[in-house]
């Protein structure tokens, strides 16, 4: 096994890792330094010897490399020695490390304070399903986590609770923002994309007048579509991180 | 008549609805993969000989290039072993197919989930032709069409029988989002550029109090000098795709 | 007197209000080629005399060049054999022109459908002066003035009629849009950006609750100072176009 | 001491300042010429000695170099002959000043019109501290300053008195919009930038339902880890200007 700072497995996700955080820009679902993505690094033998690398903390979006990233193991510890241990993580690792740790399907995780996901967080209301991309995404309605201070492992036990067994791969921590995650780092940045866009137009759509959610049956046939037949084969939502 | 690939014609479409595709992106139409826009291609003969060309599924607007794009029949068949026949066509590719077939004066096909045409669809309301800016465009309000699952004809059905003899190159398919057409695919995109702003506008507008629509004799006073007066006589409005 | 393709002034003002439809996208006060800035040229004579530029219509903000505008006499004729005028101009030149012949102090003229100028417009309400910037920039409320039908003088004579006397350069026409003058193109244009920024920051402070407009004395004080004392000496508000 | 325009430590704040203002057009805070952002001096002996350089009156974004900022001592007033010193500072430098002469920890001051925080100010409500962010990044809500006419003492001291012992960094003054301070001219920008995006999340959250600001004890814990432990060590927020 080589080094990990030349490990060609570690380049490649802290590559797409680092490049991903220009979407989260471009979408306008993060301002200044705030959100973070992270990207399971998969060591081939037990899920729980994974690493993940994640943003460092504090740092601007403009400035970020690949080697800026900080490899984690999946308590969180910070990797020394390789490229950007000397920066500290993201306040928000540990609860990365908590989904990586109890989620091993789970190839990415993103945290972003997104404006319409966070006006339903505030409000702790899950968001109804009442458009067919909302069902095409995410299979019904996004669910609530529960409210969390940052500190210790009760955000990731939060989403872990929430989002386990759910078809949704996006969760509002109350009074917080949301966490999404997904096959991929890619795969979890595009539900975080997808989900601020549903939180928006499902808000407006029932600032006016009433918007009832669509019938549970066309929910799950849309669901059933999308997720077997929608894209490319070689579409990156089908490949682990 | 030469090979498909080298048609002058179908690479002047290809070459017009890739570049077309950056239009939604511009006005902020579409996020991540979603969205399509599809071209008629001329055969010159029975229009249900005709042929067009669409965007491939899950595929990336920034990597978008006419040769990508998928080469159909109007059953929504594709044209095998042509430029792009490798790829998988949008998923609403039925849906446009069935349009080219039933209504023969179209050249274009635009589908989005923009924000405000999509939240006036989950309500399953008309927008109303309140502004003077609706009245040019469009001749009126803007219609909803039926909820139809994807997968069938459904969709494309709902979309012809609310069109068929209606003023508005515009449709909001109930729970789902706009279809717009158009004489050419440059007419269908600027249609759905134009929906968008009025479905915000007139929402806008009711937010903040009371908005009646326009006198009907106005409207058409409208509706008939834009069509017949503005732009100028080159104008891609007036011509084929 | 040079030929009118050949004198430097014209050129200058086609030249400055080329470049200030820019402004009009840069602040997103437009789509497609919706949207309109003259600018009139002195020539030292009686002011029924001048002329003004204007963009063609139906054209790309993106192809835009300073020899696509179309000069016109005061009557909202074309100058046949100049630059541009194988074009028709935009189909609001009537109105332009007419606030030319009229206000003779006018040196440029604005129209676009702004989102939130265009709301307060539909419900045919003024913009009550409730913070200071429209203080500063308009002295008061921003008035509606009448539903006029495009294709005589009746617009033209609306925007006339209501801003005549006015302190404010911006006039909403009901069930239209705004209209913006100033002593320059770029006036013009700097009243139609801010007009949209006070529509939209009122509108949306409003929805948030009771708004109260500002005291008489303290919008009189604000206007006062603001039109007297702010910018540099060479600031453009204070030069004729 | 080298003369002022061969001062290393001003050609660094000007440098700062002037970089400084992109991030106000590139977060929408400002259109037109609207806004400003002043940096401390610190001479190393009396704060009352300091000076601070500022954005001139009416100068396009576009334009503004490091060397058009002006340079003001403490009562506002401009230092004669150097760099900037022919143009008149921004309309808001008494302000500035006051803030500068009575807070001596504040390195930066931002003054804009952003949409969110002046419609908070236009209804003279605070904003109250019911997501997360905002405990971190203020430590509770966002205060109202008094009502005041720019052109003397009035907006400064409403600001000095609204901020001082309060643990925001960002005041609302009524009627008018935000100002914000921190220990650098890069602090008080992220300031308004966090400002903005907490006024624009609460009040969406609370135009779709009811919002309950978060418990005293959680907010209190988020800000002390926040400012105790978020970021690297070399963090801007921490450093003086």
């Amino acid at each position: 096994m080589p080094a990990f700072d030349d490990d060609p497995v570690i380049h490649d996700v802290r590559s797409r890792v680092a490049s991903l955080h220009a979407q989260l820009v471009r979408y306008g679902l993060v301002v200044w330094t705030g959100g973070n993505v992270s990207g399971r690094v998969r060591r081939g033998g037990d899920p729980g010897d994974d690493l993940f690398v994640i943003k460092p903390s504090g740092v601007s979006y403009d400035d970020l490399t690949a080697d800026d990233l900080v490899l984690c193991d999946l308590d969180g510890n910070v990797v020394a020695g390789t490229h950007g241990s000397e920066r500290a993580p993201s306040s928000d690792t540990a609860a990365h490390a908590h989904v990586y740790r109890n989620m091993p399907e789970v190839g990415g995780v993103v945290h972003t304070h997104s404006t319409y996901a966070v006006a339903w967080a505030a409000r702790g209301e899950e968001i109804p399903c009442a458009i067919t991309a909302m069902a095409d995404e995410f299979g019904g309605p996004i669910p609530v986590g529960p409210f969390a201070i940052i500190g210790d492992d009760s955000i990731g036990r939060g989403i872990v609770e929430t989002l386990r067994g759910h078809r949704s791969r996006a969760v509002l921590m109350r009074g917080h923002g949301p966490f999404t995650v997904g096959v991929s780092a890619e795969d979890a940045v595009k539900a975080a994309v997808m989900l601020e866009d549903v939180a928006r137009t499902v808000q407006i759509a029932r600032q006016g007048g009433t918007v009832v959610p669509l019938p549970q049956e066309a929910i799950d046939a849309l669901y059933d579509r999308y997720q077997n037949v929608y894209g490319q084969q070689t579409d990156a939502r089908r490949s682990a991180s």
